[in-house]
């Protein structure tokens, strides 16, 4: 391999800021204490906690106390909805969630809670009346994530938080694919609880936090010692929580930088319309993440154009990085109501810091010999 | 403060080995991959995940596909439990076992798992037969932890194992303090399940595993993607396994290490045996980790002795992390049979690399000053 990677799968994860590196090197080893020790190496430790925490409560306008760390994004999604829902309960959420909300409720589902997926339109979009419709007395919790990370929609959060504070409903949102993508605010969307993580935002892996609205009232999915305000119990990963408050305070930075990506992100649209025949947009082509390309390409198989791409050096994705691997076609596009062959056939381009104007062009050119070649050795008929 | 710093407190973490610090690097930018991603860079991440699990494994003599990474001990302890107990189970622990055993076993009581706490002798030793006991029909668990964290006292858990085995009852053992300080061997040991931890033993914070034993079933903690053998979802923590596995394998090296540890220990026990009177021994005086001492001092609350060390710019704790700060009798003294009097007067020196015998006779020395002058001003009465 001579020339140098492209990489547009930041939806998957993100390098780390090297910022980020520096604000985390030094409680490796010289501050290494147990914020819970109460000496010297410990305060150090917990006065570096207590500011991350600070740092990531503001990228999504929470209160230091309504943040509590976790293991990373799946872990708090774990947490808003195990810590919140009894047997009995009924939760409603989407037939698009990521894995980590849709297993969940699976797992939930087996413990006696009562789950309702509601569908999305063709867009990927769920309507809030169509949730309100599905609001029951025994409704606890409504969980629609804030973007999906397949095609990049974004969902009306705040307009189903304000249908479900009608009927006393708490909500969750999923909001790992958004937070560091576009502005979030808990309380202008209204949530309850929200999920995010840090190494989707340049940020290290390891590490993420759920945002528990003052009064809620939670339990903990990780019992033990009384860190996390009695919420999360384990020794505080403190280098992880330096690491993601850092990414969390850049991030507001960068978020500015959101208009060059979309910009790039069309420039790679209008380029692939140009020179491949049968390739459709997933989701919705306005109220989207501006990093977030989803199609789908006649005639050949999603994992089989990202194996192709890497053998050039171009990493991209069939869908979700958690079920990938396999080919299985895409939930988020059958819930759309798309046909099987338009759900095997998807790839997910997900930009970031760093991809140039050069590297979507490479990446057209790629696409555009690729393509016919892999539509010649597949078995698949053209649909369209 | 001219001195430099003196840290006696590697029962509650440890800084990280440089040459743990040094595997990781490459992780957090250069190879900053997704495992579950199919691409190159998923492909290098999902390599060093591979080769760190097997890492891990090798320090207790498990099979890579024995090992379940988590974000720490306390998570471990709780995938262990958690997800092999159901309602009407019963479990048998001990009444000396971290808040991780003991706050899960609450929290499992609750949910209608039949919880017995053995308890222990005055060395604070679980006796095998006791165990025998209390195995009742329905008892599905015995999970006594391998070394304690406040004395350091080794548990018989073999023997306990081959007991549970003639009853068909699964043993899990809380290793988090006694892996990287003894040698642990599942195999030896004879347990179904055992927990342990990165930053006790010179690795990262925010990753730990848990072994699990080939055709042991459970139920996952964290739902979502099929990450961990489907039973652990969320994305790897690579750069944080990749320094986990570094740390087990240096550790290996470094148990050879304990006998100095352990002369280091008996060098500071003497010295301080010589030089303050009202001082006892907690714990087992063999049957001990090699680094941990556990005292009792007449006539002083712990947590002040601790403060006033730490103003010599010397870290000791009067107990568990996870549990210090507030003043309270230590748990494990008080399962032990002693009094109240004893049990709030707890000092735990652990002592771990890089501490030396200059280190050793200061603390001798500084204890040898402070302990007068805390009676003094102690409203405590003498109890010896």
């Amino acid at each position: 391999m001579d020339a140098p990677r492209i990489y547009m799968d930041h939806n998957a994860t993100t390098a780390m800021d090297s910022r980020v590196l520096d604000a985390m090197m030094p409680y490796f080893q010289g501050e290494f204490g147990n914020p819970s020790s109460v000496h010297w190496h410990g305060q150090q430790a917990r006065r570096a906690v207590d500011l991350a925490r600070k740092e990531v409560g503001g990228i999504i306008n929470a209160g230091i106390g309504e943040i509590v760390l976790t293991s990373g994004g799946t872990e708090a999604n774990n947490l808003a909805l195990q810590g919140t829902l009894k047997p009995g309960d009924h939760l409603i959420s989407s037939a698009i969630e990521h894995p980590a909300i849709l297993a969940t409720c699976k797992h939930l589902e087996k413990q006696g809670v009562d789950i309702t997926l509601v569908p999305v339109d063709a867009m990927g979009r769920v309507t809030p009346q169509v949730v309100a419709d599905a609001i029951e007395r025994r409704t606890k919790l409504i969980s629609i994530m804030l973007a999906n990370n397949d095609i990049g929609t974004i969902q009306p959060v705040a307009d189903i938080a304000a249908i479900a504070a009608q009927h006393g409903v708490m909500v969750h949102t999923d909001a790992v694919q958004a937070v560091g993508k576009i502005p979030v605010d808990v309380k202008n969307l209204g949530v309850d609880l929200l999920s995010f993580s840090a190494h989707k935002l340049y940020g290290p892996k390891g590490v993420g936090a759920v945002y528990i609205r003052q009064g809620v009232e939670l339990t903990s999915l990780i019992h033990g010692g009384q860190q996390e305000f009695r919420r999360r119990a384990g020794t505080e990963n403190v280098a992880g929580a330096v690491g993601f408050g850092r990414a969390c305070q850049l991030s507001e930075f960068h978020l500015q930088d959101a208009d060059d990506l979309a910009e790039l992100r069309d420039r790679l649209w209008r380029g692939l319309q140009e020179r491949i025949d049968g390739i459709a947009l997933n989701g919705h082509p306005e109220e989207r993440l501006p990093n977030t390309l989803g199609l789908s390409i006649d005639g050949v198989d999603g994992p089989a154009v990202v194996m192709n791409l890497d053998l050039q050096g171009i990493a991209v994705s069939a869908g979700s990085a958690c079920t990938s691997g396999s080919i299985k076609p895409s939930h988020v596009l059958l819930a759309m109501g798309h046909t099987l062959e338009r759900a095997t056939s998807t790839v997910r381009i997900s930009l970031g810091r760093g991809n140039t104007t050069e590297e979507v062009d490479q990446l057209v050119e790629a696409l555009a010999l690729a393509i016919p070649r892999l539509r010649r050795v597949s078995a698949k008929p053209m649909v369209s």
